[in-house]
């Protein structure tokens, strides 16, 4: 049943599917006086448009993202911002071979358990499609956050086995693979038109760093920020693994190694990925995820049809080569989507705290 | 703000600090008709007991539960059933002399920051100790699950670097460190003994199996159950990572190799653990997650106090080397919850789509 | 913070001002495989038109739901369901004189204090253009019961004091105040005529009927059947009170009076309006909500503005001349959203309770 | 399923039995630093006891609460504070001949129709019992309410037919009817007694009145503070109606009648009951519940078994004459209860509108 809504304070719900009339997100919970355009929405639904691959002539941006409702002269009022993408020519045609086949890798098996039917057409919900309503909703966070300077960075540190070992934020946003390290940009770029002539597609890993963080984000037990945000990137379709600082690597670190110590400045190191007892430290969150090859290859493929008989297919149309580099801004979204919604939690309690008056308009 | 409630027709609320009087769980949604006794939810609670370590003279166990309300004639009756496990002789004053210092790793600075003021005594809410309560609500999922044939095994496959190669699950009870692996036994044990001697602890990874679970678990888009199942275990302390199937594997696998074949049987492997679109296939559910060194280890640590100033300590008390063992029965009482949750989530859709009849008594 | 969200399986959002681009709904946990339309919802929407009145030249409807997603070749797929209503025309000039004054009676002062700002048009999120968006997830909600035959009714049982002694059903749907006694009829058109010569507006009640509905819909004890419907209905803005079966009469009943006494067919009466502890019995639902007159009347009121200074206002523009009869489909609207709710939360339960058993696609 | 947790930022969680072993309440969300101690709930707890009737001895009070957690040094800690309250000696030999039978008027039926059993004992989790849970929730929110000057009174403004005329909030606190009125108290008493005499029990109507509530709390549309309120309330097991301000008499006024115009020193009167677009406006809040007569009473009673055979029952042992005094003070409890939660809601607004700052510790 209703799976489609996430977070408290900022709340966001989402629909659409891959080849229906449109995508969108109610965004609920986005404070009053702030300046929002579409705009700004679309900057972040370009970062994750295909078609800007090097040699590409780039296509025509088809996206377009409209503000419905929460938004008066050019202010958020306080009341749900209603946000939606149209699909302009799905051609879903391309699917009707499809209609009774599960095609491996998807959720195309798991959708008809649940349901006894699907929407076939692009893996309906469940396509990849689905995250520009996530993109759209996480600028909104990203417009919230903005006012107390937090700023999420998320780049591509593997590809198909290819590893980044610098960080360089500058260059990430030049490249269209958000590729942090010049050196090794071209060697992605060659390995992903490696899977491309061979038919096959590639995983990847993505870092999430986020700066200027307050500390005190996060709630105990179950609310736990990095639990909120291991919910909201595990919701991305294709993510299959997560790590918080040091990550798998504190399986072989002792106690002596993993403790961040902590001087009069500050910590002196950041193991701990910026989150203790599950709450924000006031250090730079660091996250990754792990993004597996799109199931959508060109080669052939063993599955069954509705009817329980053994078929070999080829999934035909055009399919990125990998997740990455769109899944990039859709992660920067989730995360901010999160953060937002903390952000607000905490101030509650920092605004009881510091006993923060009510307006009186008659006495004031 | 309230961040201690998971799930939504199986809803669990805790409560508890490591040292006040008392710790507990209300289980609110478990089934009516249920069998359920303190015996079976104590035989939960006693795998996450310390001091059954070889060679050691167990520990006369404490922790004892006890069943409040929710649970008539033996069975349980659909409302709240509240347990309770008093803590016994807590020992607080050896936490004095860190009353106003924060400890690394720990999350006496982050609680500061977000509340002003904490409960030191032994980490307070965000204690390991918490978990006790986990544990016993996850008794009342597995009972639940258990009419439904699903079976949760966690084990230990990383204990300080020591990888187990085998999943011998009936080795796996018969063994204080859950270890799977009856070749790697002692050199676990070997690895926590030396860690015991150099004053330090370890890290490890805990594996996650589940058998039996129906597919159609989990919802689009959100609510996945890969995404719920990343948030509970993620919410539990000690936890730095999370793989679901291939893992972290899938950023060096082609689309081709990750892909899992469907047969007239069946899935041909199970690279995806179980879920696809996040939703079960009805194949086993693998997960793992990284599992930190426990941050109190005997070392001096480099720290400051409630004034700034840096101070050294070392951490007295009597500590577990690892989080591992205890962590594990954590581990699957978490991925119950969560289980029990969307079992009956997804019910109440199957019963929809066969319009299952509603009881009439009059006309019955 | 958010608060446009109603409903645990079945979930309701809605979004959109009275003088914005659009007004909707997210409808996420309807079930599958139903047949749903845009004209099956449209006739819900009809029900709500203005412009019906006697003498009156119906005006020329410009409220067109579309389904945006979540229906898939004509059935449901278990997705979220996107409505939305477009605005056409909505001519907010006539408001400028009002973008610094408090309307008495309004929500204008209150969202000014709540968020700073307000969005002055026609009442923005607080008008009663709203609940076109309730009305739209409504139908969903009926298609819903549909299946189970649950059947809502509701009607106006006073209209400005005019009281409805009978209740033909037959005749509600005939008539466009949804008035359910042809001897009052005339009177109650009567006295809105009356109302509008004089400039001003009428209150009213009105009575919800529920019949069909099964036994043991609600929860213990915050999410009642009755606590849950009384959020809902006095969710809807001009809702003063609330009545459950004999409602305020029981202040002067005696225990031996109100009580519902029970034989071998059923209740021998309903003074409990069909729920007991909470929870639904079996016998018809029956509520009624007490509708405060539109505070938009002709007449001059006193007031103030953003700066305090005291002003005197004559509200122009067209405005009905009471909230009846357009919040009765209203009223049914937000009674079925809790019903259909209510109904999956309990099919859980009965389902469990018969464990119903998962399909297996490999083995079935 | 789960229905037994209310509030978003304030959440409280109850559980137990009439006749269990315990009942309590898990108050997540309360804001860290205040003094909270036993006795202070203990107060709340104390005017809902049973035995203090005019010429009757005062029986010895048993309803003794714990606090459990959450208090650390005498204060609120930020994390769940459970309280608990032990039943001592119960005496459930009483309702044996009960088991099988359904109480008019009680929910034995509906219990029994939801889970297909039920603890008979007492009325299970249906018994005004367990009001005792609210109480002590109700106690921490009346103190954060206290740190803004928030003040709920609640009082008996009709015992079966009798009307208090008056608002005398000095004479509240000193009769035991929690009666506003010196002038009908005499008439309230001999009421109850002759219903006494007779075996049968009394109705009546609670006025709950809140000063000093600050405007903008409630979200719109559905979280309206007023729905929220009625959910809260109509929560409550004998609650049949609901007003808010004018309540009913809506229905026979017309708008230039029931809006309340505005000068510069305020509302000039308060027929919408401090709330518009059920927004806080500042005003104080003013809400009437009607509370049916108790179904235990004396007299005969027609009914049916589980075999659904006819049988007459006359239900024995000590019961109230009226849910009223002993439902006074659960009134306030849930009013107060919402009242926290959504002022929590509205401080994160006014916060985040102020950009109060996070502190830095190590900047700071």
């Amino acid at each position: 049943m209703a799976g489609n809504t996430i977070g408290t304070l900022f709340k966001v719900t989402t629909f659409g599917e891959s080849h229906g009339k449109a995508l969108g997100a109610i965004v609920d919970g986005c404070p009053p006086g702030l300046t929002l355009t579409e705009d700004y929405i679309q900057e972040e639904l370009d970062k994750r448009r295909p078609g800007k691959a090097k040699g590409e002539t780039p296509r025509k941006e088809k996206d377009r993202v409209e503000i419905l409702s929460g938004v008066f002269e050019g202010l958020t009022t306080g009341t749900p911002i209603a946000l939606i993408i149209y699909n302009v020519d799905p051609q879903s045609s391309a699917y009707e071979p499809l209609r009774e086949v599960f095609r491996p890798g998807h959720a195309d098996f798991t959708y008809f358990m649940k349901y006894g039917l699907r929407d076939h057409r692009g893996g309906g919900r469940a396509s990849g499609r689905e995250t520009v309503a996530r993109v759209a909703a996480g600028a909104v966070a990203k417009r919230v956050l903005q006012e107390y300077h937090v700023e999420v960075y998320s780049y591509t540190i593997n590809l198909g086995g290819v590893e980044a070992k610098e960080r360089d934020l500058g260059f990430v946003e030049k490249n269209h693979l958000f590729c942090p390290d010049p050196t090794v940009y071209e060697r992605m770029l060659a390995k992903i038109e490696e899977a491309g002539k061979a038919g096959d597609t590639l995983g990847g890993i993505v870092e999430i760093l986020v700066k200027n963080l307050p500390a005190g984000l996060g709630e105990p037990v179950f609310d736990k920020l990095s639990a909120d945000l291991a919910k909201a990137l595990c919701s991305v379709g294709a993510v299959k693994g997560l790590e918080i600082g040091a990550g798998f690597k504190v399986a072989q670190m002792k106690g002596s190694e993993n403790n961040d110590p902590i001087c009069a400045q500050g910590f002196l190191k950041n193991d701990a990925g910026g989150l203790l007892g599950g709450i924000s430290t006031g250090q730079d969150l660091i996250l990754r995820v792990a993004v597996k090859p799109i199931p959508s290859h060109r080669l052939l493929q063993k599955t069954v049809n509705l009817r329980k008989e053994e078929v070999e297919i080829q999934v035909g149309g055009r399919h990125d080569l990998s997740a990455i580099p769109r899944i990039v801004p859709v992660l920067s979204a989730m995360t901010r989507i999160v953060l937002a919604d903390h952000l607000l939690r905490q101030l509650a309690i920092l605004a009881f705290r510091a006993r923060l008056p009510f307006p009186d308009f008659f006495k004031g």
